[in-house]
C-alpha cells in the first residue's frame, strides 16, 4: 500500500477476564498486549471483567446487608467492579504513552432490556465507539453491563463479559474477538485429569457450543451462541504468554474442515444430580408436565430417560445441575399428587462424560466405540444422550477420571 | 390535618460521610436514621460518600499503575466508591421493608462542567428525583459525582459530597440538609485540645465559613458557600447518636441573634508554612506579581505581611498550606530574578489560631483582648489577619495548644 493511501484498519476486540487483570502487574501486562495489537496496525477495543475476586467480595458484602437484595440495586453494585477495571487498564495504557479512553456499558452504547441481573442486549449504538476509534484511541469497555433505554444500569448475568465482547465485535465488524484467559485455549480434555491432552487449534461454533454445554468452562455458552449467530471469529488464548490459542469459526466452507479430527474433545461435568421419579401415570404429556414445571423455575434439565413398566406406570430419570436441586424438589413437591408420583430418588454421585466432534456425523460406529471403551474399564453407562456432534454418558462420579482418560486415549491420541 | 386532605410533605436531605458508613453495621444504622425520618412524615433524599477508606484505596491502586493518571479516568475510578455505598445503603433500607432506589449523580440530574476531578455543578435536573419521591421512595444519591451534558462522569473534588447534598437540598427546596458525621456538631474549640469545649447550637453562614476556612474540618467551605448562596439550612450532627447537632442558617432577622455569644469558636490550623522573601524591589505591583504567580498554580496564600526597609527593598512574608510548598518553591524559582529576590526563608514551625464570632462587629476591643491573652502566656504573635468576624494570629507551632486553651477560656468559658 502506497504512502498517502488511506488504509481501512482492522478492528479487533480483546476481552480480559478477571484472572487476567487480578492485580496491578497483570493489568500492566494486559495493557502491553493491547498496545502490541495497536502497534500491529489494528484499531483496538478492549472488554474487561471485574478484577479477580472483586465480584465475589461485592456479593458477600451485599448479602451481609440484605439476604435478598433487589436485582436493580445488585446491578448498581456489581457494575462498579468492571468500572474499576476499565479505569485502571486505561490508566495503564496511558502510562505507556498511548491514547486511551474507558467507557461504561452505557457510554459504549450497549442497550439492554430491563431484566436486571440477567439483561439481554437489544442493540449496540456504535456512534461513540466509532468516534473514539476515529480519533485513534484504544477503547476499554466495561464488560457484563449495559443500560436500558431509560438509562438504568443493568448487568448481563453469567458469562456477561464474553457476551459484551462478542456483541461489540459483531456491531463493529471486528476481524476477530480475542478472549484472554488463564489457560492456553480449549483443550482436548481437562489437563488436570489427562496430562496428554493438548490444545485444540480450531473448532466450529457447534463444537464449541457442545463443549461449553457439556463441561468445558473456558467460554460461556451464551457468548458462543452470539458469536455463531453473528459469525464472529473467536480466539481463546492465554493472557500470560504469546502462544496462539484456539480459533472458533465457521469451518463449513473451509479447507480446514478436511484436516479436522474425528473427535475434537472429551469433556466431563461432575456438577450433576440424577433425579429418578417412580410411579408416574403413563399418559401422554406427563413428561411434558414434569419438565414444564422445571422450565418454569429456570431449571435446565439435561439428560432424560423414560421407561414404561408393566402396570402402566412410568419411571422418568433426568439430570440437573447441583445448584438447582432445592428448586427442583419444590417443583416436584407441588406436582407430586397431580402426576401420581410414588417415589423420588436423588443421586448426587453421578457425572457426565462426553465426546464432541463434527466428524462423527459422517463416521458411523463412534457411539459403539465409546460404549466399548467405557465397558472395557468396567464403567457402567446409566444414561445416554446424543446430538449430531456429541455423545454423552452419565456414569458413577468416582469413575469420571478413568472415563475421561480412556476416551481421550481411544479417540484423540490414537486417531 | 383532617383525613383526606392531601398534605405537602417536607423534603429533607441527609448526607452520610465515609466514617458514618464505613462498615455494614454502620450502613444499617444509617438506614435506620433514614427510615426514622421517613416515618416522621418527611420525604427523604440521602447523599452518601464512599465507605471509609475506599477512596484512599482506589487512589493507591491507581498511583501504583500511573503516577499521573488522566483526570477523566480518575473520575471514572473514584465515582465507583459512592456507587458501592449507595447500592448497599439502598439494600439496607429495602431489607427493613421500605421502598428505596439508588441513583448515580447522572441519574439524579447533577449536571456539571467538564473540569474532571474538580467539576462545578451547572444545574440539577429534578425530574427523576421528583418522580421517585412522588412514588413515595426513599432516594439514595451518590455524592461527589455528576455528569457533563455529554454524559461523561465527573467528580466534584474536595468536599464534594457535602456540596452534592446542599445542591440537592437547594434544588428540591428541602426544609433542611443534615450532614451526618463522626462528631456531635461544630465545637467551640477542638475537643482533643480543649476538653471544656462544647457543641455550638447555632451559627450563621459567615461564621461557619470563617470556622471552616480557619481550621474546623467538620464541613467543607465550598458546601457552606453553596448553602449560604441558596439559603439552605444545615444541621451538622452525629450519625452515632440522636443528639441534636449544630444548626447553620441565616440568623440576620432572627430573635436567635440576640442570644448569640460574642465569640462562637476558637480554631487552629497547624497545616501552615510561612515563607519570607527578602530584598524585593519596592515597586508598586511587586506583591501582586508574586501573589499572582501563586494564584496561577492554585496556591492559596493566607496571611500576608509586607515591610519596607530603608534601602528601598521590601520583605514579604506569607503563609500557605504545607502541601503547596513544592509548587510555591517552583513559582518563586521562576520569578526570582525578575523581582530581585535576595533570599527566601521557609518556616514550617508555625501555626494559626483564630477566634470567630459575629458579635465582634459591634464590640470593639476584641483584638486587644486576644493579643493580651496570648501575651500573658508568652506567645509571640508573628502575623495578624482579620475579617469583620474573625481575627487570626500566626504563632509558633509548639504553642498552639496553649493558645487555643487560653483563648477558649478567655472568650468562651468566661463570657
Amino acid at each position: 500500500m502506497g504512502i498517502g493511501v488511506k488504509e481501512k484498519k482492522d478492528i479487533i476486540v480483546m476481552k480480559f477476564g478477571g484472572t487476567s487483570i487480578s492485580d496491578t502487574d497483570k493489568i500492566k501486562k494486559a495493557a502491553g498486549k493491547a498496545i502490541k495489537a495497536k502497534l500491529s496496525g489494528c484499531k483496538v477495543v478492549i472488554v474487561v471483567s471485574a478484577m479477580g475476586d472483586a465480584t465475589d467480595n461485592l456479593i458477600n458484602i451485599a448479602s451481609s446487608i440484605n439476604k435478598n437484595p433487589s436485582h436493580r440495586e445488585m446491578d448498581m453494585l456489581m457494575s462498579t467492579g468492571e468500572q474499576v477495571s476499565m479505569a485502571l487498564l486505561s490508566m495503564a495504557i496511558q502510562e505507556k504513552g498511548y491514547d486511551c479512553i474507558s467507557l461504561t456499558g452505557k457510554q459504549a452504547g450497549l442497550l439492554t432490556d430491563d431484566i436486571y441481573s440477567n439483561a439481554k442486549i437489544l442493540s449496540v449504538d456504535k456512534e461513540r465507539l466509532l468516534k473514539e476509534l476515529g480519533s485513534n484511541k484504544i477503547i476499554v469497555v466495561a464488560g457484563f453491563q449495559g443500560a436500558t433505554p431509560a438509562g438504568e444500569i443493568t448487568t448481563l448475568g453469567r458469562g456477561g463479559s464474553d457476551t459484551t465482547a462478542v456483541a461489540l465485535a459483531s456491531a463493529l465488524g471486528a476481524k476477530y474477538c480475542e478472549i484472554y484467559t488463564d489457560v492456553d485455549g480449549v483443550f482436548t480434555a481437562d489437563p488436570r485429569i489427562e496430562s496428554n491432552s493438548s490444545k485444540i487449534e480450531m473448532l466450529s461454533y457447534d463444537e464449541m457450543l457442545e463443549l461449553a454445554s457439556s463441561g468445558a468452562k473456558v467460554l460461556h455458552l451464551r457468548a458462543v451462541e452470539f458469536a455463531k449467530r453473528h459469525n464472529v471469529v473467536l480466539h481463546v488464548r492465554s493472557s500470560f504468554n504469546d502462544i496462539g490459542g484456539t480459533w472458533i469459526m465457521d469451518v463449513e466452507d473451509s479447507d480446514k474442515k478436511m484436516e479436522k479430527p474425528l473427535i475434537s474433545g472429551v469433556t466431563h461435568d461432575t456438577n450433576q444430580v440424577k433425579i429418578s421419579i417412580f410411579g408416574l401415570y403413563d399418559k401422554p404429556g406427563i413428561a411434558a408436565k414434569l419438565l414444564g414445571g422445571m422450565a418454569g423455575k429456570n431449571i435446565n434439565v439435561d439428560l432424560i430417560v423414560q421407561n414404561v413398566s408393566e402396570n402402566n406406570l412410568a419411571t422418568i430419570s433426568f439430570t440437573i445441575k447441583n445448584e438447582d436441586l432445592n428448586s427442583a424438589r419444590k417443583v416436584l413437591e407441588n406436582i407430586k399428587d397431580k402426576l401420581g408420583i410414588e417415589r423420588i430418588e436423588v443421586d448426587t454421585e453421578v457425572a457426565k462424560v462426553s465426546i464432541i466432534g463434527e466428524g462423527m456425523q459422517t463416521h458411523p460406529g463412534i457411539a459403539a466405540k465409546m460404549f466399548d471403551l467405557l465397558g472395557q474399564q468396567d464403567i457402567n453407562i446409566e444414561m445416554i444422550s446424543t446430538s449430531t456432534i456429541r455423545i454423552s454418558c452419565v456414569i458413577r462420579k468416582e469413575k469420571i477420571r478413568k472415563a475421561v482418560r480412556v476416551l481421550h486415549k481411544g479417540f484423540i491420541l490414537d486417531k
